[in-house]
């Protein structure tokens, strides 16, 4: 299956770069705990997440300036995150972008660690942030506690669900924890350190959740269409652990249909915010396609 | 060894009905995480970092107000340390504060998680604190980011020392971030929600960088002294696991004096400070004692 659309946004440049002055290869802390942060940090991420920082922070006014530690911020939040979820006691993966996982690299206690920086960093990162008000860092750092502890349930009970016949219902309330949460504050992140209205915010929110299952469903759908090396991570892994996924619940053209509702509404959210909101409605054409 | 001097200050139960109310039993979250996060938040800790806070914010001035949720966030943060710490692939801990450690009461995935949301509880208690400024909370908040990442380092410098013949001045580093930081940052935190001046902040990191140091002094002097029953958890782990401490390198005599010269260190800096300090030199006593 090609990728018809291309991935949206044109950051990742400007967040290698930030990442790289906030966690410099040479530096005076513990080096084997950094080189193993920078490891994951670097991996060839897509950076979709800060994608919709910026894509957000643009259409609500955001200066060019005001994007790139928050979605820095993010993406740290996100990598620690994987590192911790490929870790033995959770899903045990080997393989992650192409190479090797944290923890098959560096050891676990390592791995443990440097995810747990990168959460402390990120926190750092939005309360150094000069480029931004008082209020606006602390609007962000607050919505950011939120969706990391979100995640970090939502992935407590995607363990807990191995195994199990779980509804449609309870698969949906996993992932807009475990995956949602993170990239619903992606988008509310943009328009707050833009000048968004707040029923703009609401709207922006209603389309992170939906392009959040979007992007899980595809993800999920990818998991049982491709392979490891066109995925560059452990493909059919749901299945052998008996997760219990979209396509598994309702079959390849049920959960195909689930992403085309859960796009429509993605695009219903963008026609309320009266701005130029093009870039954001090619993120749900790009997960649409991933998945198709 | 009796304890001769009382432990200081009087807010254990403040911020236990803190944290009760931040992190409430019944809840709609993900029952086993908050019941794995309650677990090592209320085992009897002794609540040292809080008793800082709020010891050092009364000298400087801060209402009664505005200290509990900052010490309660500080308490996650040491509380999500221990809960990592004693994991199998770090110090694989059975015993702590006299019960089960968290991973294996519910497992490792769990544990991990548990950490890892009570970190990112932390930084949103801080940010939602309404009885403090705005500015206050930022400065909290970098401060606290800077030293989770520093005690970070120190448990990663930690577990690489492990059999290594390592010199004083290393044994020193490792501590003065893993331990040290959280704790410096404690009496940091309370002077910034008062209204210390800069030379009295200089002047409070000081001591809190030499409790932190006879902290950990005593720390291990204890571990070669006490017995598990009496010390909650498992004592000569240090000489079992060949880690070099302070008794080991200097043996006990001369981790004993080391230990006076700290405490002597941190009565000279509360001496720069013109206010009521006797509270915080309570503090020195009760670590002297505890290794006495």
């Amino acid at each position: 299956m090609a990728e018809m659309r291309a991935f949206p946004g044109d950051v990742a440049d400007v967040v290698d770069q930030e990442l790289d002055r906030l966690l410099p290869a040479k530096h005076d802390g513990a080096e084997t705990l950094v080189e193993a942060m920078r490891w994951s940090l670097f991996a060839g991420g897509k950076r979709f997440r800060p994608a919709l920082i910026f894509a957000s922070g643009r259409i609500f006014g955001g200066l060019e300036k005001e994007l790139p530690a928050t979605a820095a911020a993010v993406e740290m939040i996100h990598t620690y995150s994987l590192i911790h979820d490929d870790l033995p006691s959770m899903d045990n993966d080997d393989l992650r972008r192409g190479r090797e996982t944290c923890h098959k690299k560096f050891g676990e206690s390592t791995a443990i660690l440097a995810g747990d920086a990168l959460q402390a960093m990120s926190f750092q990162v939005i309360a150094d942030d000069a480029n931004l008000s008082e209020q606006t860092r602390l609007r962000l750092l607050s919505g950011l506690g939120y969706a990391a502890s979100r995640m970090v349930a939502g992935q407590q009970l995607d363990l807990e669900a191995e195994g199990k016949e779980i509804s449609i219902d309870e698969v949906r309330h996993i992932h807009e924890n475990k995956t949602g949460a993170l990239i619903e504050f992606s988008v509310f992140a943009g328009a707050v350190i833009g000048s968004a209205r707040a029923a703009e915010i609401d709207a922006i929110k209603t389309y992170g959740r939906e392009i959040g299952l979007l992007f899980q469903i595809t993800d999920d759908l990818l998991d049982v269409t491709e392979t490891s090396e066109s995925l560059g991570k452990t493909a059919g892994k749901d299945a052998a652990k008996n997760k219990a996924t979209y396509p598994h619940l309702l079959g390849v053209a049920g959960a195909k249909k689930l992403a085309d509702e859960a796009a429509a509404r993605a695009s219903a959210a963008l026609q309320q915010i009266d701005r130029q909101t093009e870039i954001l409605k090619k993120f749900v054409y790009y997960l649409l396609d991933r998945g198709s």
